[in-house]
This record gives structure tokens, C-alpha cells and sequence, in this order.
């Protein structure tokens, strides 16, 4: 099985894998117009923070191409109305809001309606490559976080297939890999979509780095006997002083880390950074269908009719964070300070 | 829907519920020998702490029918290897052996082949209705923590379908509805077996109890956002200490409520306490089938050939622990004092 392409512009239109059909089938998806990237991004086919918003800024590319219009007035009008639509996909991830304002500056800035098209595409295949430098370089700072002989819990998938990239949490375990460290990592099936369990377990396969699969309800057992040495986590927004929205469950996994005396990393991008808002609880949190906790895999797991409730995202308070991993270097208590130096 | 009976003598066979198929499909199956009730204990088609040992003692009553012997002497050999076929299914729930013991001082006390068939099996059905007595007066007890409007979090099944009577942690639950407090449950699935989803949603549906499901991940969440008023949950085997062994997740969600200052509450009959271990990392942790990580329902949710690990119980340390509920009153820390006394 080759490495997938998570996300590639192709002759005019983004081709992406169908994260939904992972690991069962290896589907790409040829997306032509602006409104068939922002259902993809709604139905999670692309997903994770720093993919989310390399795909919005492809989205405003094609966006673009489809406008037709005689001002730069109009275009702009007519831009506003696709960056609109890509933004109300999805409304915790700040990668989506902080890519849509990039490629709006670059569209503002742009006096001439024939170049903009071009400007914009330019554009969103620059937050393409720096998204996958910015990966490199975080991973390689969190890398040296990691011992020899290390067992690494991680939660969703913050991998390749999330960052469109080289991963950011999946990323420092790669990095620690082919740096020929021995690790071993336990990885979380995390209900209800299973990134864990469906796209963690097939990178880290792929990569041939040795996992052992687990459901959420066992991270306690593991980390009170003692059998992981650190967590590392991605994160859908971080704020000023520190604390991280991230898929439901990693406020759990933070937790039962600090109980056992075992540190917890988030690793992601600046572009995940929002120092906008001052603190955790400002963060919207999305609710989703509540059909993804009743039914897995098209299976029915609950009686008809029944209440659920499905918050896609929590939020960890900074005080259970040992290190915040950028690609500007590791950030530490007091976040407040030390994330405005990064 | 009427309320099935988990477990029931009927001519000669032991007829149960079959609780893998629930809550799709209410398929009751009749066990006519001990091996098949061997079975159904290890398969988890019946499950539970208190209902393993009520299944335990009907195991040993069709194992006594089927034995044809001369002597005592015969009839105790043949009893023994029907005891210990039963001993064999699962490891963790002290139940089943407290059960068994119970079985095999009946038959050393009778001296009478003819009579130790019938003196068996009116052991087991009273075994059968002093449990249900103990969940009554246990949930009567713990219903006394139930302050009305309050919102009760649970893991795993520890209603009716898991005691083979009114329940413990759902009893506790149940009494509290039935003296009219105005209560709400929040229901996590509790992977892999998803006995929170099927078969506590499907026990609280019926008896009209409102209640919220939501996946293991998503506790940490509801907790920290003050939303829980306090957690009960069952027991697989508690120790002189106070630890306690339940299913798999149970001590996430007691650091958590910990953590966030919601009282935790442990909800078992006194055959759950097992005084001769002094400490809950004795406690023997069954090791299950990976099969029930990496499908649900028959779906396949993680790719082929991956290593997994399927612990079926954890234990949460005494320390998390606010007050152990028993039919024979509230037990509270030092519990090496009051699991004695009572």
C-alpha cells in the first residue's frame, strides 16, 4: 500500500482521501467546486485541524476559479460568499478561520481580477508546503521529548492523514521512530468516529512503528501500571493561556496523565493558535450527529429513540499540559508568556 | 416490551436472556446442562458479578441432574468437576466462586445422593432470591444519596440484566425514581461490549428513568462542565481495602469525579466483598478476546492483523472511592474498618 496524497491540487480540481472509508478502502475523491469541498469538510472525508485548513484554503481556490466577474468589487463580493460557506463547515478548529483570513488579505491585496485566481491558488499551495514544513519542524522539536524504550499514548489521529502534512502528534512519534529510538505506542480507538482506531492504527502501520490498539475505557489501566511513559496529543485550538480544544476524550486521557505522574504534550502548528481568546471555555465546541454514537459502521449499538448528546470536542485545561510543541519550539508554563514569545 | 427475566428455572433447564443480543433482539435460550451454562458465562450471553454467581448456582443444580452415581463419595467427585468447569469461565467477579462455595457446603452436608439434587437446587433459587433481596435493600440505601434533580453518571450494566434482580447501581438509580426525585442519568456506552449503550439505555428505557448516552470519552467533558452530580457504578470484587475490580473504564471515570469533586459511589452486595485479598492489585484481571476491540457488531473498525489489548476489568483504588453501598448498609473510609463491620 503506497502513502496516500491527503490533499493535491490536480489540474484544476482537489483530490483528497475519504477519510470516512479508512482503513477499509482507499477511495480519492475529486472535488470540483468550493461547495463540494466545504460538505466534504462537514462530513469529516477531510479531517484534523491543520488539514482542515489547508482544504479551506484549496476550497477558496476553487472558490475562485468559479467566479465570474467583471470587478474586482464583484469578484470580491463573490469571494466573500465562498469564504463564508467554507466557514460555517465546521466552528472549532481555528486552522479553517485562520487560513479563509490568509487568503482573504492575499485576495485584498490583489488589485486585478485575472491575477486573483491565480494568487489564490498560489497562495493555498504555500499554506500547503509551510503547513508540512511547520509539521516537520514541531515533530523534530517533540522528538527530543521522547526516550529510548518509550511507550507513547496518543488520542485521535493527529497524524498525516489530520495535518495533510507529516503529522503532528503522530508526527513526533514518527520523527522519535526514524531517529531509531525503540518505541512502542498505545493507541486509542476514540469513540465515536474511531480516528484512533481506523487512521492512527493504519499510519502507524504503515510506518511499520509497533502499537498496541486500545478502547478510551482502558488509557486509566495502562498509565496506573505504569506502561506508558508520556502522552502526546493533537489540538483543534490552543488559547493565550495555554489551554487546548482537542477531540472529545483528551481531556480524560489529560487527567488520568497528570494522576499518574506521566506528561502530556500537545503538539500542533501556530496556525492552531488563537491568542484571540484568553481562555479554554471561550471556545466553541461543536455538537454533531447524534447518529455517531448510536450506530458504528452502519450497526446499530443503542435502543430506538434514545437521548445522546455528541460534543465532537473538550477542552484541557493548561494546569494538566507539560508542553505546548510548536515549530517555533516548545512552550512551558506560563503559556501566557510563553506562547506571545513563539 | 414486558421486563424479561434474566434467569429462571423452568422444567428442568435453566432459561436466561441472551444479553449479546440485546437490545436488537430479546432471544431467551434454555440451558439444560451445566456445560451450557459454562458456555453462556463465557461467552457473556449472562454477565454481571451477581448474576454470574446466581448462574453459577443453577450451573451447579443441572450439573448435579445430569450426574448418575452410586455414592456420595461419587456424586461429590462428579459435583467437583461440575464446579470447577464453572470456576473456569471467568476469573475476576468473586460471585461465581462465592457462589460455588455456597453449592458445595450444601452437598457435603447432605449425606443422601437422592436428596442433594433437590437440596442443590433449592440452594440455587434461594441463592436466586436473596440476591434480589440484597440489590432491594442496597438501592434503598443508596437511594438515600440521591438528592432530587440530581444527574447520575454510570458505566457498564449494573441493572437487572447483570444481577438477576433489581439491580445495584441501577437499582440505586431505580429506588431513587421510584420515591419520585426528579433524576437524570448519563449513560456512557462503555466500549468494547458496549453494555452501557445496549443494556443500561435499553433497562432505563423501560422503566421510563430520562436519560443521555454518551461515549466513554465524552464523561471527563460533562464532568468538568459541572453537569454530574455524583457517579455510581457496580462491583466485580471488592478487597478488605476498599479497591474495587469493574469493567474496564471504571477508574477514568472515579478519577475524573474525583477530580472534579462529584462524589463516587460503589454499589455491591456483600457477595461482591472478598475479604480474603488485602489489596486490589491481587485482584486476578480477565484478558478477553481482541475480536471485541477491533469489531463492533461484526464490523470491522481497525485494520487487519494489528495488536490489541482487552482487559476487561480495572481497578479504582479505595481513595476514589466516597462510600461502598451494601444491603447491609453505606460503607465509608477506613473501609479495612467498615467493610468488617458489616
Amino acid at each position: 500500500m503506497s502513502k496516500p496524497k491527503v490533499i493535491e491540487w490536480v489540474s484544476g480540481k482537489v483530490r483528497i482521501i475519504d477519510k470516512t472509508m479508512l482503513p477499509q478502502e482507499e477511495v480519492y475523491l475529486d472535488l470540483a467546486g468550493y461547495r463540494d469541498m466545504a460538505s466534504a469538510i462537514r462530513e469529516m472525508r477531510i479531517r484534523g485541524a491543520p488539514a482542515i485548513g489547508v482544504a479551506a484554503a484549496y476550497g477558496v481556490a476553487l472558490g475562485a476559479q468559479e467566479i465570474e466577474a467583471g470587478s474586482t468589487d464583484e469578484f470580491l463580493s463573490s469571494l466573500r460568499s465562498v469564504s463564508d460557506t467554507l466557514a460555517a463547515t465546521r466552528p472549532t478548529a481555528v486552522n479553517l478561520f485562520w487560513a479563509l483570513e490568509r487568503m482573504n488579505r492575499v485576495a485584498e491585496a490583489v488589485q486585478d481580477v485575472a491575477r486573483m485566481k491565480s494568487a489564490l491558488l498560489a497562495e493555498a499551495k504555500r499554506i500547503d508546503v509551510e503547513n508540512e514544513e511547520a509539521d516537520r519542524k514541531l515533530s523534530g522539536y517533540g522528538a527530543e521529548l521522547i526516550g529510548d524504550g518509550f511507550t507513547i499514548q496518543t488520542h485521535c489521529n493527529a497524524g498525516a492523514l489530520a495535518t495533510a502534512g507529516y503529522g503532528t502528534a503522530v508526527g513526533v512519534i514518527r520523527a522519535a521512530h526514524e531517529q531509531g529510538k525503540r518505541i512502542h505506542v498505545f493507541v486509542d480507538e476514540t469513540r465515536p468516529l474511531l480516528q484512533g482506531a481506523r487512521l492512527t492504527a493504519w499510519e502507524l502501520k504503515q510506518e511499520g512503528i509497533p502499537f498496541t490498539l486500545i478502547t478510551d475505557t482502558m488509557t486509566g489501566h495502562f498509565l496506573s501500571r505504569g506502561r506508558i511513559d508520556c502522552v502526546v496529543v493533537g489540538a483543534d485550538r490552543i488559547v493565550a493561556n495555554g489551554d487546548a480544544a482537542n477531540k472529545i476524550g483528551t481531556y480524560n486521557v489529560a487527567v488520568l496523565a497528570m494522576e499518574n505522574g506521566v506528561p502530556f504534550y500537545v503538539a500542533a502548528p501556530m496556525s492552531t493558535v488563537d491568542l484571540s481568546l484568553s481562555s479554554g471555555d471561550q471556545i466553541p465546541i461543536e455538537e454533531r450527529d447524534p447518529e455517531e454514537v448510536t450506530t458504528i459502521g452502519g450497526v446499530r449499538v443503542a435502543p430506538q429513540g434514545v437521548k445522546v448528546a455528541n460534543p465532537a470536542f473538550d477542552v484541557t485545561p493548561h494546569r494538566y499540559i507539560s508542553a505546548i510543541i510548536t515549530e517555533r519550539g516548545v512552550a512551558r508554563e506560563p503559556y501566557i508568556e510563553s506562547l506571545r514569545k513563539l
